[in-house]
């Protein structure tokens, strides 16, 4: 054998963005695998499509069972999206003997491990470098670079929408609704941008990271979310006075095997390497036992980047095949979950609150903290814009999530605090 | 087989660490393997050294060939530095069949072709991540992540010492010798540190990306090299006021096919993602036509984070081996290599001149330019300390380095220009 033959399954931006690349990178495909790679198959939805670049209509198909039965099709490349037909296209592919590479990150983060194991099974390679932070290699980084470290904290940026949001309120002072808008002229956003601002896109990559980061089996329910519909453009003044920045981002976490993932907008110190990745980049910081902190920094999506990286993990496909290792090189997830309690989750905390303005409160607030062990770091007391009222912000030491959150559950409606306006978890380094 | 046993060549700071990691660790690597990976031999100096960790005596060697000739030794972990004995030791391990890994940047910036090709004649792996960039795993990005790409430009800051040093100069306004004294007193640098902030260091993990990233041979001869000696903190402080920074930078460019490597301090925009890279850590920004911009960050020496880099290419050996395809891998280089001339080398530059202050000198100065055909994008006058003098910055627009030497050439000692402080590439990414 040496022509490997492509069943493309999907022709919308990524599906276009692998084709041209195969075709465009043919020559280097052939040194670096020594085997011709060729498409062999696309299915499209409409076969009759005006499409923006010339293909052999005999390639086209609007039958998926054409593509996942041709026996000349060795590889499958899913970029058609969605998550329970296509799980059943993937395990057919699978099933017959056919690799499978996916940019895939639903059907990943909810499926993956069925999907990976019956890969195993039938000796077939299933990879989805394309899955999480599009052009950036970060699987192959904590699969293969940090194989022999122990990783302890990853944190990402990965929704480049959001993220462009987030840039967009901060840097020139955009509300939240104006920084969307332009987000879908531009077309990162979707019409309904809820799974964008809502997080969970975020946290179906952050599950996918934890899997291959922490070698646990994360499920995707396990993953706390918080949108970033709530963020401010005062939150995010307050927070560039005090020396952060506010980002949308998936926090994994590993302290004594135990472990906690979340997708939130925190705040972080302007100096931390992430604090400047800004517009639709992504990035994923990582800090291992070892290697102390990395991080990895691209475009998180976009047709060639992310075709890029399919076509990458192709090129590994191939090599697997002509060297019949093809489906052994993955190592499932081999420890025990253990997932923290809100007990055991710490960080610094930021509240901001508006309060009475007179003697007594600021004490009677800090003897509420203290009753539930939340230490104070920073107070800062400004004027509100109503009268005999004050802004209170609170930057806390690092406190359980648990008691931050019956402190705040507390805090509503106790006399003389007018409003909860706030809080966010402040990571840093400590 | 289910053991494989290491056999380790220098107990100096990284020896230590891949000691540690291999016995810390023990338990994830046989998960990831399946295979159990312990010590066999160790070459040391001087086996009564005393030392900061418990090892087994009788591992101890301070006879090279004891461990190269071992029967039971499987690999080689290279981590005594030095080059042409070395470049033996590495040889008659592949001629044994034993692979190897090693951090050594000097060795394979001048040896790796050799030495990849006797190990390819072997049938065995030669992985070198920790040579360059340390704990970042860039090269495995370069060859695995990014194979289905073409990369246009590299550019790294791989030197700490020297971005420890520029972090000072920058940040605190301190001196080349007192920064520089600093980092030989932290450690960082050598008690004579002209690999590092001459450069040579630099090129030498520069000769070893570009060819990875550009599938040539690239010698170290090939690298041009320029330190950072005559960098002032007066260029630093112009360098801002245009919105600049400096940095010690390896730039590895292709266009249509012409190849260009570099070291020299350069100025940078300071939005660029590099530009925010200081102290000791690295980085390596990689610009592909698929991909885009992406950057690795990381520590880019230290005990552990090297040590993690050889363990992870270790992991790999031993999975290589336990599949059957040791020595399988490796792409050799495969485009034929073209070196950019002088005239095909364009950046735009920053040139500092003292001149006399009197009418028509600018005149003088942007004609000799023009002659040239280079061509201004910013000037700026400032008055000069001495009377009658003035400073002159300007920054050109893309010109050819053949054209800026001859200009520099006649501006030395020309009528009306006192001296020509300082000239860096300004690269941006036009």
């Amino acid at each position: 054998m040496n022509k490997v033959k492509i069943g493309l399954m999907g022709m919308g931006t990524v599906g276009t963005g692998v084709y041209r690349l195969i075709e465009g990178h043919q020559d280097d495909l052939v040194k670096q695998t020594g085997m011709e790679i060729g498409i062999g198959r696309i299915l499209v939805q409409n076969r009759e499509k005006k499409r923006t670049i010339d293909i052999d209509q005999d390639l086209l198909t609007e039958d998926p069972y054409t593509v996942l039965q041709d026996p000349d099709v060795d590889v499958i490349v899913e970029v058609m999206g969605g998550v329970d037909q296509t799980r059943e296209y993937v395990l057919a592919a699978l099933e017959q003997g056919k690799h499978v590479v996916t940019a895939n990150k639903d059907l990943m983060a909810v499926h993956g491990g069925e999907l990976l194991e019956t890969a195993a099974k039938h000796g077939c390679d299933l990879f989805y470098e394309a899955s999480v932070a599009g052009g950036i290699p970060i699987l192959r980084a904590l699969v293969e670079g940090f194989s022999s470290d122990r990783i302890t904290k990853m944190m990402g940026i990965v929704n480049g929408t959001s993220n462009y949001m987030l840039t967009k309120m901060s840097q020139e002072d955009e509300s939240y609704e104006s920084a969307l808008k332009e987000a879908q002229d531009l077309g990162y956003a979707e019409a309904n941008p809820i799974s964008d601002v809502g997080g969970l896109d975020a946290a179906r990559k952050m599950s996918i990271l934890s899997t291959l980061g922490f070698h646990v089996g994360m499920n995707l329910d396990e993953v706390e979310c918080k949108g970033m519909e709530d963020v401010t453009l005062n939150d995010i003044k307050y927070a560039q006075d005090l020396g952060y920045v506010i980002k949308l981002i998936g926090i994994a976490k590993q302290d004594d095997e135990r472990i906690e993932v979340s997708v939130e907008p925190a705040m972080i110190k302007d100096s931390h390497p992430l604090a400047s990745v800004n517009g639709v980049f992504n990035a994923v910081y990582v800090y291992g036992e070892a290697v102390g902190e990395t991080m990895f920094y691209g475009p998180g999506a976009g047709e060639l980047p992310t075709a890029n990286a399919i076509v990458s993990d192709l090129v590994t496909v191939v090599k697997n095949m002509k060297l019949g290792v093809s489906g052994r090189g993955m190592v499932a997830p081999y420890r025990e979950k253990k997932l923290k309690t809100d007990d055991e989750i710490f960080a610094k905390y930021f509240l901001r609150l508006v309060v009475d303005d007179q003697s007594g409160v600021l004490a009677q607030i800090t003897k509420r903290l203290a009753a539930y062990e939340v230490s104070i770091e920073q107070v800062i007391q400004k004027p509100h814009e109503l009268e005999h009222k004050a802004e209170l912000i609170i930057v806390t030491h690092q406190s359980s999530k648990s008691s931050i959150h019956k402190v705040l559950k507390e805090f509503d409606g106790l006399e003389h605090i007018d409003t909860i306006k706030s809080y966010y978890r402040v990571e840093t380094n400590e």
